[in-house]
This record gives structure tokens, C-alpha cells and sequence, in this order.
């Protein structure tokens, strides 16, 4: 089960107001937009990205890997081993 | 005038690429599909988003910077400095 | 208490490294080395203090978030807001 | 010959600062500091390395490739190719 489901319109959102500045990018590269512009652009599309990567972590967090902790067992230390292997992908994006 | 010109068609490819991937990326969460499959698709989009990016900045040094360098004066101290500023926050996003 | 106390001599000894490359980076800028292996060397100082804190994150999560969560209570999501603001501050870092 | 030749003194200072801060980090951990603490002071050490890496290549853009520019011919192209592969592992470390 996924864990973000309490929240997962205010996900849905988020994805798609990225998914317009992804196309706004579209459009200033089409426009031919300054190099520094576009690239202030991609800077926040980025970061905007990341908050979501990081809500869905604090839920994951939260809900799934709280859920194996409380159940015990080898299940709970695979749980956060598997958060962790995110992170470090995170943190390397 | 933008540095990326030359390489126009091949920028909005990609983030042609990078707006399917957000657009999967809404269905994953619309479908509730597992919150660290729905992360190391994010890593996955953020990282081609960056790439976009460090593509831009080779560009823009290649030509926009280049430019201003061989025409001399203050203002290719000034271009430098706007393109260390953008690097900045592409390092902090 | 500290969730890293297992592994405490492995995390000194990975931050004993990270002080030598430090020291390394002082004896290039002192030598004037070539700017490019100077940057390539501070990439690499960085990775390494980034494995450090992915380390100590696994191990809060696996005891210090785990412990909270088995007790329950409002003191299990402090411990989760707090690993996740921590997280956030890396990802930007 | 190195870019950052002018700011010699500066970066050394703010790399003995850094080392400092590693030193700082290893007293913590030997001290079994909270988990949370030692992360926090992992990130502003990350940051302070990324700082001296965005100022060696402030001045590396400005010299270094800003030179080659001007005497043209495909060093300056190897220059900026360099410099962007140098950009790109800072963005992913």
C-alpha cells in the first residue's frame, strides 16, 4: 500500500504543476529564451521535483516503514534499507 | 541570443522526454503504486532534468561566455559571474 | 542516545579520511595545482562526507526512529519529521 | 597555472576551516552525539566544500578558460568541455 494516500491529491498537484513548468521550459527553449533564464527555470522545476521526492519520503517514512517496525522481524530492517538506497539516490540527483 | 541554438531540437527532445516522465509519474501515483518505485522514478526524471541543464551551461559557456570573453572589457567579468551564479543553484538544487 | 554506536569506529575512521583529504586539498591550493584536479578532489571530499551522513541516516532510522516507533505516540512522528527535515538538508546540501 | 592564484590565501583559509569542522565532527562522534547533530553539521561542512569549489571555479572561468578563449583555436573548446565535466560531477556529488 502506498503510504502518500492521505495525500495523495495534494501530490497529484504538485506533479502536475511541474509537469507545466516543464512545458513552460518547452516553450523558452522553442522562444529561443537567454541560456541563464532557461536555466533558472530548470533550477526550480528541480527543487520543485525534489519537495515532492521528499513529501513521499516523509510519508513512506511515516506509514510503511513504521508499519514493518511495528510488526518486527527481518521485514522492518528490509524496509529501511530500501528508504535508505532512496535517499542515497536522492541525495545523488 | 541563446548559445543552446545549434543544438535547439536536440534541448526540446529531451524535455519532451522529461514531461512523459512527469506525466508517468502522476499515473504511478494516480495508480497508488509503491512510494519507492514513484521515488526512483523521480530520481530518474531529476536527473534528466540536470542533464538538460549541464547541456545548457556547456553551451552558454561555449558561446555566450566565449563571446563576451573575446570582445573583452567589463562585461565578460559580468558573464562569468552570472554564469557561476546559475552553476550555484544548479549545485544547490 | 546515538543510533551509530555499533559502527562508531567505522564512522571515525571514514571521517578521519575525509579530515586527510581536506589536508590534501591544502597542500594542492598551497602547490597551485591545476584548478581542474583541485575541483576533482573537493567532488571526491564531498562524496565522502555525503557516504558518512548516509550511513548515520540508516542507522537513526533502523534504532533511534525505530526505538520511537515501537514505543508510539506523538514522540514516533517527532522523530520521523525531524529524520525527514534532516534528510531535506542533505539533499540540498 | 592555477586560477585561483589571487584568492591563494582565501581558500586555504576557508579549507582550513572546513578541516576544522571535520576535526569538529570526529569529536562529536567519539563524544556519541545525537544522530540528528552530527548529521546537521555534516551538511554544513558539504556546504562549505561546495562553496570553495564554487569559488575555484568562479576563478577558473574567469582565467583559466577566459585566456584560452582568447587565444582561440580548439584549446578553448577543450577548455570548456573540461570545465563543464568538472561542473557536471559537482552537480552529482
Amino acid at each position: 500500500m502506498a503510504g502518500y494516500i492521505e495525500n495523495k491529491d495534494a501530490v497529484l498537484k504538485r506533479l502536475a504543476r511541474v509537469e507545466g513548468q516543464v512545458r513552460g521550459l518547452q516553450r523558452m527553449v522553442d522562444a529561443e529564451t537567454y541560456c541563464i533564464d532557461v536555466l533558472t527555470q530548470i533550477s526550480a522545476a528541480t527543487k520543485a521535483l525534489q519537495a515532492v521526492a521528499l513529501e513521499l519520503l516523509e510519508d513512506h517514512l511515516s506509514h510503511c516503514v513504521a508499519d514493518a517496525t511495528r510488526e518486527g522481524g527481518t521485514e522492518a530492517d528490509a524496509k529501511v534499507k530500501e528508504a535508505s538506497d532512496a535517499i542515497a539516490r536522492l541525495v545523488r540527483s
